[in-house]
């Protein structure tokens, strides 16, 4: 990543993680209100946050309208892990290179967290959203979150996932996996940021694109990674994929096909919002950055 | 309950549940959604969106507008129950009669089913609600609906009655439990029925009160019928409280001073709707029904 580049992309990291941690106040009964912010406040990229501001910025030229939307996705993403790695699904017992949220707090409050942040979210976006931004972008919005959360996308993706556990399954369910349970939240970050910005359709579109090619290419540079990466580097456990007998990108291609995959993803993400004409370095620079990573 | 009073809120439990039907489809994957109806359709007073309905009715003498956001709320109720149910939480068998949602769909899909409720919930209010209604009503009444499903409401409830299992607690504790986890999605019912209404500040303020109390006694009635019900009465496992040497109503005030608690709570509650000049038939009838079941 260029270093101009780079210090955008942490601008806005930095602005997320300050921003999150000022949304979720500790307070009675402070265990529920530490576990949600023990799991969100965790580190991790805050990539979906910062796709979502910087789409906003390069389309309407300010960001500061999208913040608390952008924190929500964040919010949403973090309570997607934190039940995602519960006994009765993953039963992963690390994340981000920290316990994970039920291994602190116990199984319950762990439920329970990831039920408050389903709700905190759309909170932070109705109460610090500016004034300045119209009732219906607001509902907009919000209607964005609650589709891409639900078991239409997000959760449509997780169920499959699980079903599909030590089973042959096509191609097609592979796609609809990915294209749900990872791809859900890169598009409502970029549509989200688009709508706060007052994108007419045809930008809405593009940016749409993109985030679905990138959120796949994301995901099967997870599979990927889970191959070849320490615990370390990943900050989980990895060869979980393979230990479970799942089929990932990686075993039903290969990891060399599947690294073209990523190559291609990338390169067809970023051709498209040249086309029209949206030119952002932070978001050539995550497609440039996922490619990297395996390539 | 009188024959007039009875029918009305027949009707009003008919059109829930047709609604609900309706609202949730049954599509891929349809595990997920079959799990949702489950729960959601596993019948139930409908006692939330019946004094939503009533309380908009009153209030400006039609309730059609509030179909959507009356079946949200149930919908957010069977959320909780779901998920209350839960091995880590109550590890409850029966409900309503029926095997619970984790004993039926298994535990992770009954998890997911309660995210993805919690989620769709407000969708339904957000894609249902007529066009006739104000976007800043619908703004207000999506915001009374994520914080009384969240950390400082209902999850606040839940949280501190698990943490009190078997510890000796303050009767402040165990209001505190009782107004969050029961009072709340009573308050938000009769609140956005209001709303919705597009009542006045003071009309707001009484059927507030009257759901507080009205939660409160349906809560120390649950505690009551807890002791001296059995399985086929209730629907669900009695005697449970006790043995898990839960901190109750009955376990603090015995079963006398609690059924007095309820005969007069009730009265209270239908006193100021008549000092507001609100007169509901079917809101007299609730308070009458709680209190003759364990008076």
């Amino acid at each position: 990543m260029q270093e101009e580049t780079k210090k955008k992309f942490d601008e806005y990291k930095k602005l997320v993680e300050k921003k999150l941690d000022e949304y979720i106040p500790v307070k009675y009964p402070e265990k529920i209100w530490e576990s949600m912010r023990y799991s969100v406040l965790a580190g991790g990229k805050r990539l979906r946050p910062v796709m979502a501001l910087e789409t906003c910025r390069v389309l309407c030229g300010t960001y500061e309208h999208a913040v608390p939307t952008a924190c929500a996705i964040e919010m949403l993403h973090s309570q997607s892990l934190i039940h995602d790695d519960l006994p009765c699904m993953d039963n992963d017992d690390y994340r981000r290179g920290k316990l994970t949220n039920h291994k602190v707090f116990g199984e319950s409050t762990a439920v329970l967290a990831g039920d408050a942040l389903l709700s905190f979210a759309p909170q932070v976006i109705l109460q610090n959203t500016p004034k300045t931004v119209s009732s219906d972008t607001l509902l907009n919005v919000l209607e964005e979150f609650v589709v891409a959360a639900g078991a239409e996308k997000l959760i449509a993706g997780q169920v499959v996932d699980i079903d599909s556990e030590g089973k042959q399954i096509s191609e097609e369910t592979l796609n609809f996996i990915h294209e749900n349970k990872t791809g859900a939240l890169f598009k409502l970050s970029m549509r989200t940021g688009a709508i706060l910005a007052g994108a007419e359709e045809e930008k809405l579109k593009a940016v749409t694109d993109y985030a679905e090619k990138i959120g796949l290419a994301f995901q099967i540079m997870d599979d990927i990674l889970d191959v070849t990466s320490t615990l370390e580097e990943l900050g989980k456990t990895p060869g979980k994929d393979a230990q479970e007998n799942k089929a990932t990108y990686v075993s039903f291609y290969g990891i060399e096909t599947s690294k073209k995959q990523v190559a291609s993803l990338c390169k067809q993400a970023c051709d498209i919002l040249k086309e029209h004409g949206i030119e952002s370095d932070v978001l050539q620079a995550i497609a440039d950055s996922i490619n990297e990573r395996v390539n």
